[in-house]
């Protein structure tokens, strides 16, 4: 789009709201787009049927890797611990350890391997549920590592993390994602969505997505379980 | 050993010297020490059956995930790329891209649900082959990144991430490790051993290793192939 296109970019593909954004403005920016996705044994399998739809929707290649997070547990994504259906205090339940760390360690590895610059993480400070790995202080120290890490940052290549989501509210968010032709309508946020990707309307990403559409003036294309 | 045997530590464990040698040292200093190798699709598939006896005979419980980085590619230990059997110039093809920077990710949310605050890894900056992520301001940067990506970072639990082995000699590491009663046969070190365990003697790997024992002036317990 701005004759850059030359240039790839990993963008890391949840299935989820932010992340498809996330997708749209990188692919805005003029990068190639590898999207990468993790099958860590999500409760919500519909998360991965939707990033491949979002993938699909803007022509990007997708990459889904496989790594069993159950094996190390403490989440109620991926353990036996309920998903809370009122507002919580303090860093929920929902929290999977080391999560984004572990996710961007993965993008960094393929993007040493494809040669890119330049990686995408749909991180949101405003709405950020309490993630401690979804603040800015945590990406910056995670790209300062990451340029220690490979075979690229020794020999002076600067790889970037972008974050172009950490300040938006989310209604914000979707009205850009709007902007940039975003289908809403595929994307899946719901921590116990059933196996169509309906959304159970209770629980915290939920309700933060509810009213993030409400706040946008745009209307919700989320398919909803009592609907 | 020193007491404070309530300490858990998450070690991680290759099934090569160095990390046998580390894992020593963690059990040494009184952790109650929890192994982690990663099934990575590595084409030497003996390092995992090194990693489950090493662990077996220091009493330490290891944990294996399953994480197949054949899908990103791009070493001579994962991809279809040969194995050098002479010495290489700068970051040999052996090198897997963000291999620690992944695997302290997966060592990071394992330390996160067993409340432990210490990782111990066996990089070594001295004989570290030329691996970015073997040096000690890679460390250093992952462990800022670290105490700001979890949960027990954000609550004031400072994690460190322990390196032993950072400025010791390949010699010195055997000799520290014969002290502390490891069983160097168990382990393999070399790049392409048959399932048996047995080392090329040829590899960037075996040829270090085969040295230290020499320099050490200890008995080098290793199987070669042509032995």
């Amino acid at each position: 789009m701005n004759g850059s296109s030359d240039k790839s970019a990993v963008i890391l593909l949840s299935g989820g709201l932010d992340s498809a954004t996330c997708l749209a403005i990188a692919s805005g920016q003029g990068f190639r787009c590898h999207a990468l996705s993790l099958d860590y044994g999500q409760r919500h399998r519909s998360e991965l049927i939707a990033a491949e739809n979002v993938a699909r929707s803007m022509g990007a290649e997708l990459k889904v890797i496989n790594l069993d997070l159950r094996a190390i547990g403490g989440s109620a994504l991926t353990d036996d611990i309920d998903v809370p259906e009122e507002e919580s205090d303090g860093i929920p339940v929902t929290y999977v350890p080391a999560r984004n760390t572990i996710m961007l360690s993965l993008a960094l590895a393929w993007a040493e391997v494809l040669g890119a610059g330049d990686i995408f993480i749909g991180v949101n400070a405003v709405d950020y549920s309490g993630y401690p790995d979804c603040r800015p202080e945590f990406v910056n120290a995670y790209e300062e590592m990451a340029n220690l890490a490979t075979k690229a940052g020794v020999q002076g290549h600067r790889l970037i993390i972008h974050t172009p989501l950490i300040d938006l509210s989310k209604a914000d968010i979707i009205r850009q994602g709007s902007e940039l032709g975003v289908d809403y309508g595929l994307t899946v946020s719901c921590y116990q969505a059933d196996e169509e990707g309906r959304a159970c309307g209770v629980c915290d990403s939920c309700r933060i997505r509810t009213a993030g559409f409400e706040a946008a003036g745009v209307g919700d294309p989320t398919r909803y379980k009592s609907a």
